[in-house]
């Protein structure tokens, strides 16, 4: 496939959406949400972020790469807010977010 | 443009995506989140719902008429939330909610 | 995670939304790309509702489940016109839409 | 609300966003669909990258104005190609772009 240079990127975004919608509403149903609350604000930005540079990476167009800066930067502050909880959904959203910071930053070279 | 006749759901659409985004947003910020919490998941998935929505009646789609009644049960479900809570942004997306209900009804009709 | 029950769906939903993404490009690079107008169409409807779709299954909202049938519909619509080209793209993004309406149809069931 | 320093920006992205999904359904059904194939290619991208930066604005995200470099960019883009073509829907395409580049330039200000 066209995209398939883009792969590792694509599959790393993947991961890094999949973990945030979750952690976004497993946080809802912590008992301290209010603890939470900028932990959901990020996770919503950093999927919404994630989710259109791996659209234009999909299609192969030519403004996925511009995306690739501001993906890793809220990836970056979205591992940040979710390494300060212990809650397992949020080490995983950090560690995918990781990820993501990586890939991105492999195609972006 | 070919989807005028779209443009009152498409207009009602665009305001409860705009209410629902802020609601979310601000129902994080108040004092106690926890109780906010199925307003915010619903917010969310509101907000979605109807951007899809909205993109496929721009396009003229003949998908954009399948998605009314979702888009209806979850404004309904929305509006009924939101109305719960006596914030400005509930009650603002609520009504917006429900003025999106009838837009859709409408265009259903 | 809390979205393990609904993975097998949102892989081939992402699967399927990598594949109309790609297929719509490649369409709009065709020789004869009138002939492929109505492919290009339904692969970025099909790709908008998937991509709702997955996004409501991977932050376990009880919306998701309503959108199956829908995204079944637009699958099975894009893969007939999609089996149609002899292109790759287009096979393969036939393929990756049947594969997705039996996933779909699995989780509903 | 919350938005309101947004607004114009904001409403601005919409009529954009409008604009470039029914130009991209009205130039898939015209004569000569090949010489529309980057007209089609850009107004799937102008509308997305406006989709969200429009959600980010309307959430009150930090993010949202990081995108307004690339979403100016991407307007301009589809301006000029659209701008080439004499079909109503390419004109009024390409006057909407240009009006959410002034309008993001505000904002960005």
């Amino acid at each position: 496939m066209h995209h398939s240079q883009n792969r590792p990127a694509i599959d790393a975004l993947q991961e890094c959406i999949l973990a945030c919608e979750h952690c976004a509403t497993a946080c809802l149903q912590e008992e301290d949400v209010k603890m939470m609350a900028r932990c959901i604000m990020l996770d919503r930005d950093c999927a919404d972020i994630c989710r259109l540079t791996m659209t234009l990476l999909a299609r192969g167009s030519e403004h996925g790469k511009h995306l690739l800066r501001e993906c890793m930067e809220v990836c970056e502050a979205c591992a940040v807010e979710c390494g300060k909880h212990h809650h397992d959904h949020c080490q995983e959203c950090a560690t995918a977010c990781r990820r993501c910071v990586e890939a991105c930053k492999s195609l972006a070279a």
